[in-house]
């Protein structure tokens, strides 16, 4: 078979580079924008039902019970499922529908932020729309990025998804209850994740029966500490 | 905040627009080159980890038992772990390594194939890269499109990703072993596909216990006769 034509590839990558630049520059106003607040922020980027939004539920019920201003973006492609689940924390929450776009981006955050005032404050958490592929190359300003799989995922997702292990901060393995039920095997998820890259820390945890959690909030305070040693 | 430039989006929906077209004339030629030689094509769509290879490698070798001709490409970002996987079937398998692509087009299923001979084969599946959202919007030339996904990862997948679930011929719920670990609800995870696709056929099965593989088999062969009634 002989294609009928050829793709537009050349002038596709320099589109994408275009989009790349111009989210790059955003991103770095929000960070600016972010650290001048004192806000410290957190992305979560995960595959679909990896448990990221259960996760995050509990995450802003624990930070309010310490006495921290927390609030929530999450994206989504449609529905406002997910915000309306994090709102019963109690904590602000805000949803981007994204419509047909596989990430989120530093505009849709830039767009999100519009109302509320940085000041009042302490963490703001963004939940990425689920995916392990086109989040990677999407800089939003944040702080920490988490990168989430659960134990029912396999193993060897790190070596499939390199671009997220390479450009998250943190790696959580989620629904560490299941474990046992799945046959979880803990030294070759760890040896997957530290072969993309060494020494990246490790939480296990499960929301559903809050093992972890104690940890994660420690780590979590820890490196807001470190960013902002006013707080 | 005011954006230093404006995103080059009109642009970009543009050169998307030609990809898309061109994607589609290619997947086209494709479908013909598949039904002239009378080998039925089915993709396979989910999000990572959510039992895709497993199932894979088990209908494979059902195949097989049954003296069906099958045959398998694989997609992913890196590695080639699950071409090693199923070619434990005996069938022929080749792994598309997409890169920084995160879904398949036309054009890679076509590359992929230049050394097979289609009349070789009876039944040719596609495993795209784990992503719920790209491998939605390119045509592969298959006669049946299957998304998958997994009692643990959430009853509302289809409203959250209604893109794919829309483009898809058959669902497929995975691992139905770990229903009541999950304590899966089997009524909710039915309404919301069939609330983005009334009437769509939904197929529960695991492949570590074989539990509804041939169901699966069944529904296989009912649609290839359908499709090739000389076969």
């Amino acid at each position: 078979m002989t294609p009928t034509s050829h793709p537009p590839a050349t002038r596709l990558v320099e589109v994408r580079q275009n989009i790349l630049k111009h989210n790059d520059i955003l991103a770095r106003e929000l960070r600016e924008r972010f650290h001048a607040a004192k806000v410290f922020v957190i992305s979560l980027v995960s595959s679909p039902g990896s448990g990221k939004t259960m996760f995050l539920e509990k995450t802003l019920s624990m930070c309010r019970t310490h006495n921290l201003r927390v609030a929530a973006l999450v994206g989504d492609l449609a529905t406002d499922n997910d915000a309306m689940r994090l709102a019963r924390s109690g904590a602000p929450v805000k949803q981007i529908v994204t419509g047909t776009a596989c990430h989120l981006d530093a505009q849709m955050v830039n767009d999100a932020l519009k109302d509320w005032n940085l000041q009042d404050l302490d963490l703001l958490f963004i939940e990425n729309v689920g995916n392990l592929v086109c989040p990677a190359s999407y800089d939003l300003g944040e702080d920490l990025r988490l990168v989430l799989f659960s134990v029912t995922e396999g193993e060897d997702k790190p070596r499939k998804y390199p671009t997220i292990f390479n450009t998250a901060d943190l790696a959580i393995i989620t629904k560490i209850d299941l474990a046992a039920a799945v046959e979880f095997d803990r030294a070759a998820a760890q040896s997957s994740i530290h072969a993309i890259r060494p020494n990246m820390p490790i939480l296990e945890l499960s929301a559903k029966t809050n093992h972890g959690m104690e940890d994660w909030l420690t780590f979590l305070k820890t490196r807001m500490t470190q960013h902002h040693p006013t707080l």
